[in-house]
């Protein structure tokens, strides 16, 4: 399954981060967008976030073991970042590394079917079924309910997949609705408790299901309930680094075998170079040092080997 | 204001209808496939999407004041349909056409301003200031609150744009969470009066403002309450036709000038050829057929001319 593909990975690496790949332009090493070609300045730009993302894949994959990249990032670059969006997820793969696709879809049933085929699925064209972006997984907003869900839970099926539903989410704002009591439980708490029943029938060798959850580093409090309330659901934690989450403030969404969630940094990985104040040329080495950095913050968090009981 | 051109443009062509642009290759006209060329399927398929859109325009741009294309039908098409989504908007444009990018984004806001670019806005690169996807309006998902909600608003202010939250969608569990209760009152509402209260200060001279509300026309009691309680927030309406939804249901969405409400139909019109049985070849005379009848249907239901009191 899926999901175990996922936490082999993690295990083998011994690394419970996902690294966000969300390229922006204003923020990348001036020296790829001068680089790079194209027809146009989309194209141009484009081409520059997939040498980008190239570079940090290549020198991440033996440590890290997923990439979540973000697709704002690609369709702020038209159709030529949405090139990109695919070139990325295909070399992410092609390098072992697992994808979450992070587009936070949700839709009535007949459009999810659609956005499901996008992502995970494949499309009948001309005689062929063919994959689109084809991801590993997806991130899904519960807001229109099971009808927007089972679409992607049709496709974790039949293609091997996973998806991540929104439960609580790392900005400032999340609490407005999340956080607000709807009939007896926080929203955030009733969505939660959706996708560890779906989860039912769908979960793999370690007890996680193919039907996870984000819930942010930035509220530690509500991550540990969490944790303990839905013991089938893995958990994506954003809001790690940059968003001030700490490695503190994760520990508590990993089980006693130090399994049970990945935690996702972008800025703080793939901006590290202006961030430590290293010449831009250095971006790739950059990012492997934070990321190294990140991996034994995450396990002296954790305290002991991860897939080993404490 | 970006919403007060949409009322004009309805109040002139007397058509309070979008046409939703939701293209799927399996209900097309098959001629439209077969002629298409490309280097690949995704990019003929594309083309056939394009050429059917460009028709549909052709024929509806002098009777319907809008169109809402549906992301979600362009991504399963990969890169190759956002080129597709991409040149439906421009085209739509330039034949006088309220454009709807029909997306449901929402995220945390460093990402929402990037999403807010690629469909609202703009993007700096190299030295330039670039329109993306340029609709002029947006769906957006309330699920992250404010801070997902803000970038988007920016863009309605700066660049006289629009934008829809979702409220109280039309699928079958929409009820799910949107109808229970909140502290008080059911979500639906508590995002409806979110919503009408984004829109202060940003009120056209009709009395609506730029931050309208998508309500299904499935709910039609919903649909009754919501536009008493939000007597600023222009809604957008789903649901007509094919998911069932009749001009008598939605006759509550409109004020009694006739306006406040935008009504969608997607498959009834874009696949009125094979609803109606007739000739594939004849698509877009289907398609104007089926819009002259929404157009008298909803009509009816208002009662009298739309922008007259009754």
């Amino acid at each position: 399954m899926s999901v175990d593909a996922l936490i082999d990975r993690i295990v083998k690496l011994q690394n419970p981060t996902v690294v966000g790949l969300d390229p922006n332009p204003a923020a990348m090493p001036p020296q790829l967008l001068e680089q790079a070609r194209g027809d146009n300045p989309f194209e141009r730009a484009a081409n520059a976030v997939t040498a980008f993302n190239f570079a940090l894949i290549d020198t991440l994959c033996d440590i890290v073991p997923a990439v979540k990249p973000q697709a704002a990032c690609y369709e702020q670059l038209r159709y030529e970042g949405m090139r990109a969006y695919f070139d990325t997820i295909r070399y992410a793969k092609e390098h072992g590394m697992y994808v979450i696709a992070d587009a936070k879809r949700g839709d009535i049933g007949s459009t999810c079917d659609y956005y499901a085929n996008a992502f995970l699925g494949k499309l009948a064209l001309y005689g062929e079924s063919l994959p689109v972006f084809d991801a590993d997984a997806l991130t899904v907003n519960p807001y229109l309910g099971s009808d927007g869900i089972h679409p992607f839970l049709k496709r974790c099926d039949e293609f091997d997949k996973m998806m991540f539903l929104l439960v609580k989410t790392s900005n400032p704002s999340s609490g407005e609705f999340q956080d607000r009591i709807l009939e007896g439980a926080p929203l955030y708490e009733q969505v939660g408790r959706a996708a560890d029943a779906l989860g039912e029938g769908r979960i793999g060798s370690f007890g996680y299901s193919s039907v996870g959850a984000v819930v942010g580093a930035t509220y530690p409090a509500q991550l540990a309930s969490l944790r303990k309330a839905l013991p089938h659901t893995f958990f994506l934690v954003p809001g790690y680094g940059a968003q001030g989450g700490t490695a503190q403030d994760v520990a508590a969404a990993f089980d006693a075998r130090g399994l049970g969630a990945i935690v996702n940094a972008s800025r703080s990985i793939i901006c590290a170079w202006s961030k430590k104040n290293r010449p831009a040329e250095d971006f790739a080495a950059a990012a492997r040092d934070e990321a190294l950095f990140m991996r034994e913050d995450l396990l002296s968090a954790i305290g002991h080997l991860i897939g080993e009981g404490n």
